[in-house]
């Protein structure tokens, strides 16, 4: 068992081990930025997890766990460009530091590279595994365009909201888990549990970060209250329309019109959140599915040690101690 | 042995039975839209033909060759978004109709489709096929870069172009043929004979867009002289650079800036590549890279009757006379 800064580490190296390099080099450098922006590495961590479930042969799960962070990083780059993001993990993005054009490109290269990267698995497996990658990819392309519908939408009812983030973002968060048990030459039966169990966590996360967006504090790095600034329509505002009396929404349509910083707004909506227990609910609902995520993993046929250490890998996530 | 036209009908009613198609349709209806777009199908129907040298289960090689086909039309949305090109086979380019977003996202999933239609490729041939894909798709992307980076700089050399269309255009074309031979189960001394030869071909097809740009005539479906226009540095261009004494190169200089829509541009510009036989150069280097492709294809043990309708078919790519 390692700490988990030991797996970072590890992945770290086996990324520039790979040394993605080449000519013309402003196609290349955006990559290698990307790659090396801080990051929790938490897909490919997960990978090797679901893989130490069954098996210890570190080396077979390192290529096809990073297969998905340069799948990831890839959505990052064309993400940004989509939704004029100039930051990224407290840097410049891609397109911000370069241009959209090379933002476009080095994305569509590191999707390839993230390809290349399942090359090397198995004759046995490689057939399941770019069929189940290849549909993942497709999702996650699906709940990014919802995720742009969503802006002009006025009204998202909270299924649609919860079946976008999973689209989004909490399919690959599922494969990533399901992949260590492909590669690790486990049955249907499990790997289909381990991605459920990721599918389900990663709505979790995505519900807790909606959350902590607002009522976090600022030590977890984001500015609180940027999502009511930008009207971003989460789980938390979706519901708050829902429950919403008339004269609350004039108030919230009132606000929902001042573009500008506001710490009157944010004080505000927030205000509005609690009143309607929005802040419970969103909180119970997180749980619920972490908890689903949790009961699926219970069952697992594995080693008990590693099994034990990657629900707290996941506690750990929700709780963003670490 | 089928006609042109039947191989085409063919390949789109493959692509019509794939039906690409689901939900959020704004991601799904601009790749129906610009599969649907009047193609000639060029490198699908080199896949076909390079199997049918060996083999005649031609069902084998149906997806494959539209994964080929998938991967082109994914270059296409994303090059009219990094060109601003409007037009795309006449019709308006899907940023254009859409816009830069939904260019992007949904050039993005059109070529994890094309990663798709490998797939059902035989566990034998899978890997080594998708390594070929990945190192090809790699190269294209280069090739891009280096189109966008040549039209900031002032000075190509002819090799750098050569090397740019080689990469851009060429080696998608020689992995055509090749792929043909690949799933065909060819051993590794003929596919690369396949690929080398297309590639050589894939050169000399882009040095005669070039040419027939200035040359040709409009019936073949393009304005002549779009790329003395916009200045476009074809190989035309560079080797008249190269050949031009100072005066003249004086008078190129003035008319570069000259970004209107000129007859008289036009007409001085094709006069100085004729006064340096430019034109007889541009048609003698075709012809070379032309030649020794067909010298490779001469070489290839395989069905006569097929190698010869392959020869053909290149000859009238050559020509533009179907």
């Amino acid at each position: 068992m390692k700490e988990k800064k030991e797996y970072i580490r590890r992945i770290n190296s086996e990324i520039e081990r790979i040394n993605i390099s080449g000519e013309p080099k402003e196609l290349y450098k955006p990559i290698q930025y990307i790659l090396n922006l801080k990051s929790k590495r938490v897909r490919p961590i997960l990978s090797i997890l679901g893989f130490e479930l069954f098996d210890n042969k570190i080396e077979k799960i390192y290529k096809p766990s990073i297969a998905i962070e340069f799948f990831h990083n890839f959505t990052l780059i064309h993400d940004d460009i989509m939704d004029n993001a100039t930051l990224r993990r407290g840097e410049k993005t891609v397109h911000e530091k370069w241009n959209k054009n090379i933002g476009v490109l080095s994305g569509d290269l590191l999707m390839i590279f993230a390809f290349k990267m399942l090359e090397d698995i198995d004759s046995d497996n490689l057939k399941e595994i770019l069929k189940r990658f290849n549909d993942i990819a497709i999702k996650v392309c699906e709940g990014q365009q919802y995720d742009m519908n969503f802006e002009i939408e006025k009204k998202i009812s909270e299924p649609d909201y919860i079946n976008m983030i999973k689209l989004k973002t909490a399919v690959l968060i599922g494969f990533s888990l399901e992949l260590g048990g492909l590669i690790a030459n486990q049955k249907n039966e499990i790997t289909t549990k381990l991605y459920k169990a990721g599918e389900l966590m990663g709505i979790a996360f995505q519900l807790m970060d909606d959350h902590l967006d607002v009522f976090g504090n600022e030590k977890f790095g984001k500015k609180i209250g940027g999502d009511i600034i930008s009207n971003k329509k989460t789980y938390l505002m979706i519901k708050l329309l829902e429950e919403a009396n008339q004269d609350d929404l004039l108030l919230i349509e009132k606000w929902a019109n001042i573009k500008n910083q506001s710490e009157e707004k944010i004080n505000i909506i927030t205000g509005l959140l609690k009143k309607y227990k929005v802040d419970l609910k969103s909180e119970k609902l997180t749980k619920e599915y972490f908890s689903k995520g949790m009961d699926i993993l219970k069952d697992i046929p594995s080693k008990k040690d590693q099994l034990n250490y990657l629900k707290t890998f996941f506690e750990n996530l929700l709780v963003r101690k670490n």
